[in-house]
């Protein structure tokens, strides 16, 4: 581990995915928390925003100190695109769990989010922060001037790490995903459709016109693949849960493969990989709670001759500030692994 | 209403699809229950299985008496097949709420169920009881010596009533169903991991393999399509609720479609059925809790060209006894939502 | 059942309280729902508010029509009060599911709700509709000019009805009302507290100060008593489900008490009570989910000397709406039980 | 941390309590799992039981290694009792979550659990291991020839922790305690009514007759106290989450007590404790889940007199294998927080 301590602050810390940040973040052994912020709750306890955290100590503060290493933030969309520059180019690395800077195609954020992008001379020089695709890019971001690792969406990570494999090698031609997801990838804000007696004994699809995260998952996947997509067919669903995600992928592959073959694509991509783990049954999202696994199963369908993938994480871990901590690591040379070593709780 | 009481048992009553045809039941107009049976249980009182259902002051019974009109069976695969002959040649009339009598092809069996059908004879002239579709052959029912009316399975009953429209049309061409679903389904046996503890905050698909209600699917629905239909994909879920199916059904229509030709499939096909209601947008599960409403949302997806269906169902109700009630109207000549009047329970 | 039909409005329909008086009505053979009303929701229909309820066809009007027969009122405090008055003067039979005409002191309203009541002159002819308590005076109310009936509270239903029987044989001494509730009883408006995420595998108490229900427990309990109660000890909890109460009353009996006393005290006070089950074991609250009924358990802990009451009851409906539509029907010479025979709904 | 490993065993890894024991101890710094045992799973991978620690890479064992420093044992009641001498006595610490060592007096072993026990020489020496109440005792053990902790229940240790000061001071006079648990204390052995469609939306009382726990609290509690105390009112209930537990006590004092007063009791009593933490808000079980922390709320009612004490934790971690670990930190000198630094998880 690093001798060093490496200064980190986060904006937005009262959120949901703030609140792992400070988790994860206060039992890191490299880094030190030394600036939380959130709009209006200046000087307010964490336990105000998170009791389970009060043994942190930690409180909301007035600002960042200048003196930073790294900053994550957790912010609505077009929030950090504002924000984020100016301290990108002081120096400061930045991690920042929303989209504002995932996508390259600056025309992607009319369409997609409804803003045009302040600035869209970043977007190439900041790296999409999903390890597993993009770890050489993330060690080379250490030495540029400029560090802006934009941490993926949680939808867009299960089906990314579902699917790279395939798309890899060619085969991904018609494809639906089907996602199920827990209540917390919605954030914190009160709405109605999120009070527990509308969530609870219920399941229903959302996002049905085009949910966002279907632009990453479209740059990601084509990136990786031999030849342009078509597009995907993602539906996102609420189910009555507060963590995970699972996303069913129904593949209909570009030509037969066996099931021999399958396993041997995803052993060859994630044998190495830390945080991804190839199982031989259907997962389920409770095998990964609070940690930073994802787990993946890959299913030749004798009868019709499709590849189902089911993949798992948990989307505030893995899925959000475990993946960005992941990101950290990378970028400023620590074992990948560091600060995210909690096994999964169950039941 | 009719006038006389019709008077009607139950075999297998201490399951929760027993349960429910007892609740309803037990506030039919026209119908008078006369037997409750349930293996190793005679004498005892309905309160011991069913709490909720102390009031009714039944209890289940050594044996159904002789002059019944009609019974309801709720068995295990293959107990049914052995026990309704005697009872059908005898003149009771018959809904099997179990898969004895479902299948045409009586190599489906060994296939599906892994048991050869005692009596393959019988399967020509049962019935396959989805109103909605075979309501004619219900009534014609009512003039044979023998009677049985084979009730579908939950996920069937989903998944054919948000494709028939489709299938009726020749639109059917590529079609994965993900369907999710509450665990009251998988009965009522204790089972490791049907423990609150492992169900809770979780989500996984099972049945991966290929589920038996894909026999059903597949039998109904190339029945009404102009053509033999194609493998289709169905992968079940287990999420962490007690009641409800949502079948998510993902079409690559044969032909380009506008979502003005769907509304008026759709419209056409249900817009005088009691029990399916077409709405537009995603419906939940929790709006069809405790009724016999099937609910149902056609979407054309313009960026892939794909068409999404998305039906739901309470699988005990309209996924089971409730189906099994309107059914019994029909072969009785009753107004067919006769006792399945109740609301839907929410929140 | 009356041939007559009874015009009915409901204002404030689009709440949870609301909806199950729509659910309940509209399937009532005796009323016609001819308005509901809504703040701000005009000519909105009802499945926007309900989406369960859509086949009703109903929408919420402008205002209500003048020839009524009878309103239900489910409203924040302090709004009924206002609106209640010119209602029974113009001789509207009044069902307020709000605390406004519960408490026949005056004084009551300051203390507990914060506000001065604007008609303390009509609190005295407000009958607390109970019918197991005051039937009597419900029957009355039928004869008098101004006809308000103020339906109790949840957590007050559940505790009154719990230890009603001990109260009158003088045998409450040193009471605790340990309360567990689903999280409907707080309402629809978005609360951060009471998103799925906070309320989820979570358990806490609340109103730890001094509940609101507490000022009706305490006048309906000393009502019945030989004399005067100390200050009852209730704490409400809040529990991860929709629906639902169970009131534990850990009660120091005045003198010793014996299980077969307990048994009779129970027997002689519910046995003719349509709604009242009084049953051998602890009760759960799904034995009643859905229901009118509440179910009660008496238990004499031989080691402390105790008694244990256990009451179970559907909040939203014995709690609420069912209860409200129970007076409704006895305040209209209506067989009690009309409209009102749903078997409960489990799992 | 100590630089010796410490060689560690599990007896009973397959059930919930023993994979929190496997979670925590295979992460515990100074601590080497060197066998894991299992009725019947000899040579099954831990993945078989636990899917969420599959990356452990643990199997169960056949027996476990001769060189043991300590064993921890997750077994049903009994089983220990048989098991214990002859490891305890050839050197192995043990450290027991069942209750087989729990109390002191022979006579209550036939009396709450229904078995004579068969050692009765070795209860006296036996520390019932909750560290806040008896570390020295623990201490003490290091250099006892037989060392047996018999870590404490787990309503047991919520009940004793929030009542111990008020205990110490003499002030508990009439105690109620009312229990909420999640289902996950119940074990894993499948049984009908934990199955998830029995528990989901619902909660009851149980063990009305009395808990067993209520000996150890009633031992413990009467232990600090100036003079035995009366018997506990003590009733568990179970409710729909998986994990946590609170008690809610309801004391009324045994002489006027101020707020003030109470907040120097808590204060005094676990300023200087790790894992507990008294706070001044009614606390939820969410705010500790998955953490070795016992959260704590006191308050007066003024209106009554009483003193109202809250309590929660996570039933698996600091009631069962949290504070076995913490036990066992003691034991061998370790840093009382040693693999134990996890926050919670929250939302």
């Amino acid at each position: 581990m690093a001798a060093r301590e490496i200064r980190v602050g986060i904006i937005g810390a009262t959120g949901y995915g703030g609140g792992e940040l400070v988790r994860l973040l206060s039992r890191h052994p490299s880094a030190r928390l030394v600036g939380l912020q959130s709009r209006g709750r200046d000087g307010v306890p964490i336990a105000a925003s998170h009791p389970h955290l009060a043994s942190t100590g930690l409180e909301i503060g007035a600002g960042l100190p200048d003196d930073l290493d790294a900053v994550f933030l957790g912010l609505p969309h077009g929030v950090a695109a504002e924000l984020v520059p100016e301290l990108a180019e002081r120096g400061v690395t930045i991690i920042d769990l929303g989209p504002d800077f995932r996508l390259h195609d600056p025309a992607d954020y009319p369409r997609w989010y409804g803003f045009s992008h302040p600035r869209p001379d970043l977007l190439a020089g900041a790296v999409y922060a999903l390890p597993e695709l993009h770890r050489d890019a993330l060690v080379a971001l250490r030495d540029a001037s400029v560090r802006i690792a934009a941490s993926p969406g949680c939808y867009s990570t299960a089906a990314i790490l579902a699917l790279a494999p395939l798309a890899r090698a060619g085969l991904l031609d018609d494809v639906v995903i089907d996602a199920k997801s827990g209540v917390s990838g919605a954030g914190r804000e009160p709405k109605p459709e999120m009070q527990f007696g509308e969530v609870n004994e219920s399941v229903r699809a959302y996002g049905v016109g085009g949910h966002r995260h279907l632009a990453e998952m479209e740059q990601e996947l084509t990136g990786v693949a031999p030849a342009k997509l078509d597009p995907l067919d993602f539906v996102p669903h609420l189910i009555p849960m507060t963590r995970g995600i699972l996303a069913t992928c129904h593949v209909r592959p570009a030509r037969e493969v066996s099931q021999a073959e399958l396993d041997e694509l995803y052993g060859d991509a994630y044998s190495n990989e830390r945080f991804v783990e190839v199982v031989d049954s259907p997962p389920a999202t409770k095998h990964v709670l609070g940690s930073n696994t994802f787990r993946v199963h890959v299913h030749h369908d004798a009868r019709g001759g499709r590849v189902l993938v089911l993949g798992v994480l948990d989307n505030l871990v893995k899925g959000a500030a475990g993946q960005a901590v992941q990101a950290f690591n990378v970028l400023f040379g620590l074992p990948e692994a560091t600060g995210l070593e909690q096994l999964p709780l169950a039941p």
